[in-house]
């Protein structure tokens, strides 16, 4: 008797769609046959987008974000506060703060946070540009939306020292209780940060 | 003041891979942004794996399993045992079954299961196929191994109905607690079924 398997050619696109983060091969299978059910414009439609994406999208080479057609949308838009400068660290982090609409300044990606563990060090990092668009001066403010996490918190400190003779101020967004949300849904150290940061109400 | 987005082509990406079962917008963006940073030729090597699926892969006329080349690996596989039949939904549940590594007969693809309220009939499925696969005369047994909710029980009634004046016999897959699982686990139709098939250890 002779087991058999997918076709050579769904094959290599499960495997190929497997390596798509949090994509297993359930969920590859599932893809793959909905590509193959739904007719080739779908996946005609999908391969292009990815090789247009592949081939015109590239990192901005000053604030780290997506650029296109040499334009960058965020270093781009006009009308935006040049004093403030809000340090995140992946690309995709611009646009959830960009999207919340509190905040319209410029943005700068680290592409990562200091992990010795990882081998990730200051050198993997964009903190030489940033600290060049912070000496060039014009920048006021310089908000590190790093996540609270151990890493991110000691690639704060890492900054914020680093930045402590220039001109700028730098700050961390506040930490406390969801918006929405109640007591019993917080952790110890959340309630902690969260009334030792409490504000008057005057 | 002016908003901004992602450049156009990842934008483009984001929307078609959100239209992937199974992917919403959050997991589309972090599927682009890992095309883009892990280099053109994951991007490339995907876009072109997509193509050749949906351009090489076609459904097998005879049991509706994937084909390529104009060769079935379900129908094509040698030293199986033509009298069985094993009648799925769907094309991925005949690989479920391979691959448990308990059947070694033949398959049949229903594309689907009776749904009067999706509007699908007789018609939409394959059951004229399998209808004429079985009066070909060879197979002596048709397992359907549909899924045990009411439309694929129904699904399985109605087929059973219609192969009952064949010389084949008609049977379901058993009904009972998973292997390795506790009774806690089981839901009260599962366990009355489990209970209802009990099989005598002598």
């Amino acid at each position: 008797m002779e087991g058999f398997d997918f076709p050579e050619p769904m094959n290599q696109l499960i495997q190929r769609l497997r390596k798509l983060p949090g994509v297993g091969t359930r969920s590859a299978e599932r893809m793959a046959l909905w590509l193959l059910q739904e007719g080739k414009e779908h996946a005609s439609e999908l391969s292009k987008a990815i090789v247009a994406a592949a081939d015109g999208v590239v990192r901005c080479p000053v604030c780290g974000f997506f650029a296109a057609n040499g334009e960058c949308p965020a270093c781009g838009a006009k009308g935006r506060d040049e004093s403030l400068l809000c340090v995140v660290e992946r690309a995709t982090d611009v646009l959830h703060i960009e999207r919340s609409g509190a905040f319209r300044g410029r943005f700068h990606v680290l592409g990562g946070r200091l992990s010795p563990l990882d081998n990730i060090g200051p050198e993997d990092l964009t903190i030489g540009a940033l600290v060049g668009r912070v000496e060039q001066g014009g920048v006021s403010e310089v908000i590190l939306a790093l996540g609270s996490d151990v890493e991110g918190e000691a690639t704060a400190g890492y900054l914020a020292r680093l930045l402590s003779g220039s001109c700028a101020k730098v700050t961390r967004p506040a930490q406390g209780l969801p918006a929405g949300g109640g007591l019993e849904g917080a952790d110890a150290l959340t309630l902690s940060r969260a009334l030792h940061g409490r504000r008057s109400l005057d």
